[in-house]
């Protein structure tokens, strides 16, 4: 994929978390990432959604030295870059403050898998850091944040838990493409939502069992997924 | 009722549901049957609505075999015949992951009729049918899900209570027309709205009387209505 | 006021309930009076708001009966003529079931006067009547919610406060004109919306003290309003 | 800044209340302030948003005398000269009954920092004034409402925390201009929105730590500012 493209892909990316209702004011990165030439394409940080252009995505190598562009790159890249260093899998990420997975985040817990819509994306709770100490925020906080990410997923699969709820922040979406993140960040705000409510009216509501989990989220992933049309 | 019309009718139906905010996604579906052949209409799996022409819908027997067109039928299938053919008077199946409703599957709970407004559509509580076991959920699990719903409606009218939710699930919502079981399914959504903020207000909110629920359900439906024009 | 402008002005104030937000397919109705001659227009009764114009308005006299409009009147009129012959200085009604304000009616409470919002149209909290007993919802019943909201009025003076909320059924406001009461019936929504809100944030909230109340209602209304041009 | 200027600032001030969502009917004002000429240019009182031209912002001085326009000023010009006498760097001031910060302000509580979000624009709590007495809602109640502001304020830095909720009332909001003002209003209210569903998910949730403010807070503002181009 050319850097153009790349650029592209990107720039649309965070224009459909706008048009998705997901960010507030200049809230809300998504980035993409060639792998062959270990370069990564985000949004500048600051800058005014509707007058971005894909001119305008930065360019960085893994490093976040700027390789293309004038402009500075959004002040969450460094959180990026270390989950695309230890995802090895994954072509997008998409941060975003959308209203009902960061009051999850605040609130400190994890969102339960209540129900199919969950299971569909999410093959278990979407999961929670810890809060960063002192230290880590006042040190490298960006990327503290992307290594408190990577810590929480030692013993998970982050293909199948696309998500990660950033404890007293917000949420992190990721998938094989900016676009797959992007859709992920739309399907967890509904899922948070849904699961506000389902929590209001049944505080001790369990999870769906491990058995409807794999039903549903095998059903659309993996080698034996059914849904759609091939 | 041709075949081509009853395309035509089922195409707007899921139309209207996503149009009516119910869908997110490619969640959701809407069917229709024509009883003298035996022949149900449904949505194709995972198409993108946008996109979605009548000739997509997908016709098959009651057994489920495609007998028209060239996609495949919507994952859901298998839970729409069982209604079809446990429910001899419905001539429409409509299923959605609609928020407030499916919070309610989600949490377990049957929706209370707390109000007029629930009366004047379900003479009753919507009712909430049991987890399904591993067991059934490892096997056939769409039928399953059907036959879920059919033990829970067998000692009530599915139509003076044409909906329920799956636990863990979601809604299901039928009627005697593919478009008044998308216009039920709207009204549930704004059912389930009301009733979760009137369980917030009132943790201990009663049900209305039988009485109330018969003079509002009795005034739209059945020999002795009044409301409209006719 | 002729009766072709009355009808004008009723058409206009049950299509800004659409338009609004506040009804769902043909919940709702607004109503306008002329006291003059002893007539009432009403909006049709089950008739889709799209398609409706000023002369399917019907046109009845105090008791009833219709004198111009070949369809049949809104099935809650018993109640609007109740509330035009015991409240002699409103000039219109609007009956909705919006979501928030149906909410505190189906949870059995009053909305509480939270704040100043509340206080500049209603001097006090929205009253709740009692819940209709049997015989009553099996009698006249649409005369009988009128009469019960009578009753909560014994001794409020409808003007300072004109807003009902039916118990397990939905609210009931009026003013000096049908423009008037559905502008209290969109106040109406938005404060029991933020009334909810409030009681989840303070389950205990007390109500604002009688002087805020007296503050903001007289700076609105009566000979020594200061609010606005005039 | 010339007063016809000013007016015009001020004008898109109070129209992008009504666009964002944060006004009901006439409620709400924003207003700007020329503080060589010490003159405050403010909303007039009651007047349509939909009608409204910058000549019809009304001009005042810092004594509540109009020295320019033919309309009466809002109701609550009172309140923002005080708030402009008392914090000596602020070029705007901003009223709203915004549905989620009115809810807090009337259910009584503070707005906690739950989060980044709110780190970001606000270096702490969002504070709560005392009730006003039944003597000072009798007396200069537009007056003792800024002056009870001012006393919450007593060891607050008003650039740092600019914002406020009045018990029992609503929100005011402030920033070096009149457009900063409302874009600190628009995100008061998401911040409150969020911070309601926190508190429904973890009634026990604590704020975050003071490390976790500065970080946020001082990287968009001061002289060691990161974020944006510049």
């Amino acid at each position: 994929m050319s850097l153009l493209h790349l650029r592209e892909k990107v720039l649309k990316a965070n224009l459909e978390l706008v048009h998705a209702g997901l960010v507030l004011s200049t809230f809300g990165n998504a980035s993409g990432i060639n792998r062959e030439e270990g370069l990564v394409a985000i949004k500048p940080s600051g800058v005014r959604y509707e007058s971005m252009r894909a001119s305008d995505i930065v360019i960085t190598d893994l490093d976040g030295k700027v390789m293309e562009g004038s402009l500075k790159p959004s002040a969450d890249l460094g959180t990026h870059l270390v989950l695309y260093k230890q995802f090895a899998h994954i072509g997008g990420v998409v941060h975003t403050h959308s209203t009902y997975a960061t009051a999850w985040a605040q609130a400190g817990r994890p969102i339960p898998a209540f129900g199919t819509t969950h299971a569909d994306y999410f093959n278990g709770a979407v999961p929670l850091t810890d809060p960063l100490t002192d230290k880590e925020i006042e040190g490298d906080y960006v990327l503290n944040t992307g290594l408190a990410i990577c810590r929480r997923f030692k013993d998970l699969d982050p293909m199948a838990t696309p998500a990660v709820l950033v404890a007293g922040h917000a949420p992190f979406c990721w998938g094989p493409t900016p676009a797959e993140a992007v859709h992920t960040a739309i399907v967890l705000e509904a899922v948070a939502r849904m699961a506000l409510y389902t929590a209001l009216l049944n505080p001790e509501c369990p999870s769906v069992s491990q058995a409807l989990l794999n039903r549903h989220y095998f059903r659309k992933h993996g080698p034996n997924a059914t849904y759609g049309q091939e």
